[in-house]
């Protein structure tokens, strides 16, 4: 850690700050410039708290030399992580496309979607059994049986599955999940991210709706601290003033993330617009700018088909969609 | 719940619609102005997905009838609640002051400032002992030993202690805590927040850095569904382009949320700002618009006392600040 | 206008409410369905103020029947308008590539530039003459001089230009600029919008920092409203929390402003990201979700070249750019 | 000027950007530290742009040792400026209440909120007569006539008058305003900065929605820069994703400038929260919370007084409001 101070700090101060630091357990080198005096701490200063520290009237700022994401920075591990799960690849150059109903609502639909989706391309079956609700008497899904539907779909159609956990104590519903995802507002669940850090098996983490990108990595790191490397970041919109869409989908965090970290990013256009209109120009966006896949929702639903309904695709449009990714893939990446 | 179509709704699509609302199993009752078609569900429509309805193309707005938060709604308890732990009430014009350290550090530390805050007139001891922190490197707290020490502090000084939770297994170290404390990063952790709401003992919900107050009264309407009705809500600043605090802290949800809400509203100045030059000014305006109480940072720690520092306030800030609040309150209380 | 009651609303209320519009010179028509009473106003109610009405406490919402938009809404205008300037077009199917300096500086670097931009295929010349600027002691442009360079190396290249005007007063030195651009912080600077709409020439209006899509359409409305018709929208970031950019690039805007104007939309992804190396990801993702062009900013003086700097491409880069969004157009373009 | 560069900066990058730093006119001073080389830039440097030298890809971050804002700073004019207008002292401990119609609307209403308010102990009146306007089509103000009726209540009544220029081309029918305000969406608008900067009268600058605080103190600098050192700054609520009011007011920002500037500093609780009933809890909060004054709409029209209105208060209302503030003040002002 770094501690630049301010130009009029008084020596009574700076001394006092020198004297605590040392308390602390580590040796503070003093470098004095024409402009600003900086304190390097050598040692080991990671149970201090930076915040505290820069809080103080006589500090400028403070800087931490050691990267903050150890295992998810680019720095320490300059090639992409490439996760695989059921011989899918996903990062590094390997596009995934992810696809299936919010809901899994019935075996029935979730198979019919499973079929429809697989010939279109998509390499990865997701549907919802634990669904996040902002209201507790808005239909939580069908949980343990959802999750028994997913996965008749997912061996009937050779495609690998994702769906979310929302409490630790449900993961051992999850154990033939083979993506276990963590939705946008569990993404500072820390102590879920930790029960999955011990798990064996690739992780979708979403972007929480007012996360900057380090946050977002932060949690990456709490999960790949616990020795589970699998993790694939999904930005899925952020909740801005803007009101013409649900949230606002910040796709320049795609490169930006390229660049931090060696993750696979994924972009979910579904749940970031609210609006099936909208999916194919922000999923064609996203193809462009370097995502390492999509999760979309498609559905069979007759209430969808009734009229062109909510966020989620019609399989026709699913399959006319994937076409045009795939060609804007081909002129796109490196 | 009404759904108003839109004027140009076809005729072929509005039959579509309303069989698949009988197929949900509720009667449709047609109204047809000279500007737009309402209709009417009767029976129960808990079921059906607010959010399809409203994304479909023939619908201009959907509006449910019956209140979403049934328990936590002004309109169904009229009477301020009043919460009450150890002999303090907060609520319905009993304003609460709550004070302690961010984190519990030592006996030495949390007996110290316990007996201060008391001494200023402080009600109920804050300190932390599971610590959300963003990065899994950081200080997550003394966890059980931090209760412990808390417990002690609190016997000590005769004062309730409240501390905060971050997973629901840790809940069984929480048995002498007497105000459980929910953080913004779990405002929305459904599971959690059901088993808060399956304790009967109070709850001091903070309110999300993106939450709307709509979505932290269904946070609370998730506790008190469980049939725990003893929740406090509390305001600590949104996120927001704004640079000049930490968080925006967004008074004007006090008295919104009054409206709305039977149940008593506090504010957090200390992390809303973040700086404790800013915990005054923030603190006495919440006092003046209404809040039913304040949850103040206070330490006593040899760093902090070297500078001014981060966002605690010294004892002897707190103990001014305290008085002031007395008489804010004094002219401002209705 | 139509004006929905709450079911509540008292007799008295109603009545004096009702009264009151009637003195505003409509007729009122009211309409009494079984969930709500709906009252249609008759005649010309542009003068009565919707805030107002939607704000008693017995109305729930007013609804406005007649396009807010009239002149640049789609359902007055089915068809794209294609913005014509100098032979080229914007809009309809014509993409266009606008770039060059951010600032005009020299008769070199102006013409440098140009020259190789266009050998690159953009189709106009852009150049800051008159700068905004946070700060009254930054560099404000060169002002009457920048736009003699500009104008110089237009008639060099052939290139149509494209320039900020800040203040009506300064319009008289903008008659030969061929675009008009309003910049983000003008976009609700009413009297210069009244003003560039009295020109029969084309208008480049941003977005501003903290408008909706409706908002931009509206300062558009202002143009158009003036009887200028050539109004060219630009998405050029929000302002939100996040901070791994400058701006979050707003691209959902694109489809959803396609679907409600017939006016052409482009990107800036330059003042978008603020980043040199966003530029490349962004314009791709642009381009991709069907963005009518792109305005980039493109250097070629010494201190960038020195090192990648802020936000503008080399020559090199941009050549080598251009040439991949015209691949990613021939895959997405309808 | 100081340039701190990145640790692994190369050197012959370094000696090419110290290189072109000279050719720009400033001496370079480079302290090699043990952490981080720092170049301390010489002469004037005002002419350097900080953006470009700090989006250097060697450059770590850009810090400028002279203020940024030189007549506003409160470090180079420690004492309150007290802004006086027609008798009336508004800052350095002197609280100035401001009320009147958002909107003049004839004399009858003007001369009666003016006599009601001077009544209630307002001492100054504000009065819209140039109304910024989303939309074209809306009630654009009675402009120079709603002037004239504004200035017959103020004589009448002996108020000091209020009101908002939106071009600098209508100035000269502003002679007999006391005050003119610039309005949120125009605190960007350098143009009509600079202009209303040649008068000798004081300025009411209100914040833009998107605005920070420091963006703010630039706009007063431009102000000031041109010799009217005048200025009072004005909160009225910044835009965020929250939707409880219309914006969000951040009276945070009230202590954070009253450290930055020696500027008084109003806050504006109609326009922030849109809705009456808000008016006075943040108007007390705003008073609590060390603001130098507040402005207030208080209405007398027969609409408005049919139910509560929309966000102006009726003249009873704001009387006993007027009351409670000055005991607020009483038992908070330093």
């Amino acid at each position: 850690m770094i501690v630049i101070l301010k130009p009029d700090a008084s020596e009574e101060k700076r001394s006092r700050l020198i004297g605590w630091l040392k308390e602390q357990g580590v040796e503070v080198h003093i470098s004095q410039g024409a402009y600003q005096t900086v304190l390097g701490l050598i040692g080991d200063a990671s149970h201090i708290d930076r915040d505290l520290v820069a809080g103080l009237d006589i500090v400028d700022s403070v800087k931490t030399v050691t990267e903050p994401f150890k295992c998810c920075s680019r720095r320490s591990h300059p090639d992409d992580t490439v996760v695989e799960v059921g011989g899918v690849k996903i990062g590094g150059g390997h596009f995934c496309m992810i696809a299936g109903p919010c809901s899994v609502e019935s075996e029935e639909q979730i198979v019919a979607v499973a079929r429809s989706v697989k010939a279109s391309g998509a390499q990865l079956l997701r549907g919802g059994a634990f669904k996040p609700r902002t209201s507790p008497y808005d239909f939580q899904g069908l949980k343990a049986d959802g999750l028994a539907l997913l996965k008749m779909a997912g061996r009937e159609t050779g495609l690998p599955i994702v769906s979310e956990v929302m409490a630790a104590s449900d993961l051992p519903l999850f154990e033939d999940v083979d993506v276990i995802q963590i939705g946008a507002r569990n993404m500072q669940n820390f102590d879920l991210l930790r029960e999955v850090g011990k798990l064996r098996k690739p992780v979708l983490l979403k972007r929480g709706m007012a996360s900057t990108a380090k946050e977002l990595l932060m949690s990456a790191e709490y999960i790949m601290a616990g020795g589970n490397e699998q993790v694939i970041l999904c930005e899925r919109g952020i909740r801005t003033f803007d009101d013409c869409t649900r949230n606002t989908l910040d796709l320049a965090v795609v490169p930006v993330l390229h660049e931090l970290t060696h993750l696979p990013v994924i972009v979910d256009p579904s749940h970031a617009t609210g609006a099936a209109k909208l999916v194919r120009p922000m999923a064609l966006a996203a193809a462009a700018c370097g995502a390492d896949g999509l999760m979309i929702e498609v559905h069979n639903d007759p209430l969808h088909a009734l009229c062109d309904g909510a966020q989620a695709l019609r399989p026709e449009e699913y399959d006319k969609l994937a076409g045009e990714v795939r060609r804007v893939r081909q002129v796109t990446a490196k």
